[in-house]
């Protein structure tokens, strides 16, 4: 049984000795449609995304819930929304960093917490995290649904969306969880691959495989 | 209905603008496992991904079989092998160039290419792929299994596999083909998103949705 989160270490050093090369801030999620096929899209990582309940770390991102149902005659267009996650609670981060060759794997679960949720803490995470994020990204939340058809021509650019910066987190801005469960660290240079997996709330074991 | 395969020649210019950055050469292919759970991994791209039977382009692959069984003891390591692929036969490029800040989501079909294929051009397409491939990238798959646990004190490096150059594909060396039908292309840049879909053997559709 090895130290508690011992892969946080070795991302963290990662993080840092990457930090020079403005790809290492981008990693790819994967999760499970509601039809059984995989979706793979980037994510943002900030030093925000860490967030460390008790001595479990998890991250986080933003979404976008879309509130409306597609029109049929539209439903072609391919969604990724909070209810594909809600359907499949399991997601893989995959972060590769170029410089130093080492990828991370990092599968866990994911949780949505939405306006609707009931749980005060849970209520008050999701407010800091719309006011950490800048004024300028919250503006993403307001305008037309995204991966949804626009008019003929292109968005209308003439209705910019406003938004007072006081103000809190709008109806459809969800802040979505991903808990570690298993980490798959591969390092290319030094030929060497381990794979973590979390055992219980505080205990993770540690093994080596074969890269 | 637009040209046959309208995303190719934006792909084609993302590759080019961004070829000075060693990272626009990785993307993270997501699948399903056997399990439902998402699986997410870097992939290297080079112009020999592209395979063009026809007009219908299709991206390749090359993969680790595991033939032997894992050890019921250790069967706690992740794998990905090919009967994950088989299991599921569907998977998502996730593709961001950093410097147009341009992200390809390229989903669809996937098909193994394994030794015990009978059909013989899809056998020829095996191997030439094996021999495309630099003997140092062929040694991949005739040392241990990977995903499995290694001795204690790490592998032995001492054994290093060695492999004639002339030597055709080794039993585990599979071919993976993706054939797209469907692309999701957002430029941040220009805040403009298209959706591509494949409607037969030559034809795509195209629509413009919101960023």
């Amino acid at each position: 049984m090895a130290a508690i989160t011992p892969w946080r270490q070795l991302l963290l050093e990662s993080i840092q000795a990457n930090k020079h090369l403005k790809h290492s801030e981008y990693f790819q999620l994967a999760t499970v449609r509601e039809n059984g096929k995989p979706a793979n899209r980037t994510v943002v990582f900030s030093s925000r995304c860490f967030i460390k309940p008790a001595q479990s770390w998890r991250f986080t991102f933003q979404y976008f819930t879309v509130t409306g149902v597609p029109d049929p005659n539209k439903a072609n267009v391919k969604q990724f929304t909070i209810e594909e996650i809600k359907a499949q609670a399991f997601g893989e981060i995959c972060w590769y960093f170029t410089d130093t060759r080492e990828q991370f794997r990092i599968s866990g679960t994911l949780d949505v917490i939405g306006e609707a949720d009931r749980n005060a803490v849970r209520l008050k995470m999701r407010e800091r995290a719309w006011f950490q994020s800048s004024p300028n990204s919250r503006l993403q939340f307001v305008g037309p649904s995204p991966g949804f058809p626009c008019p003929e021509g292109g968005p209308n650019d003439s209705t910019t969306p406003q938004l007072d910066p006081a103000q809190g987190p709008v109806e459809n801005f969800c802040l979505v969880t991903l808990e570690p469960q298993e980490v798959d660290y591969l390092n290319l240079r030094k030929n060497k691959r381990y794979v973590f997996q979390k055992m219980g709330e505080f205990s993770w074991t540690q093994r080596e495989v074969n890269p």
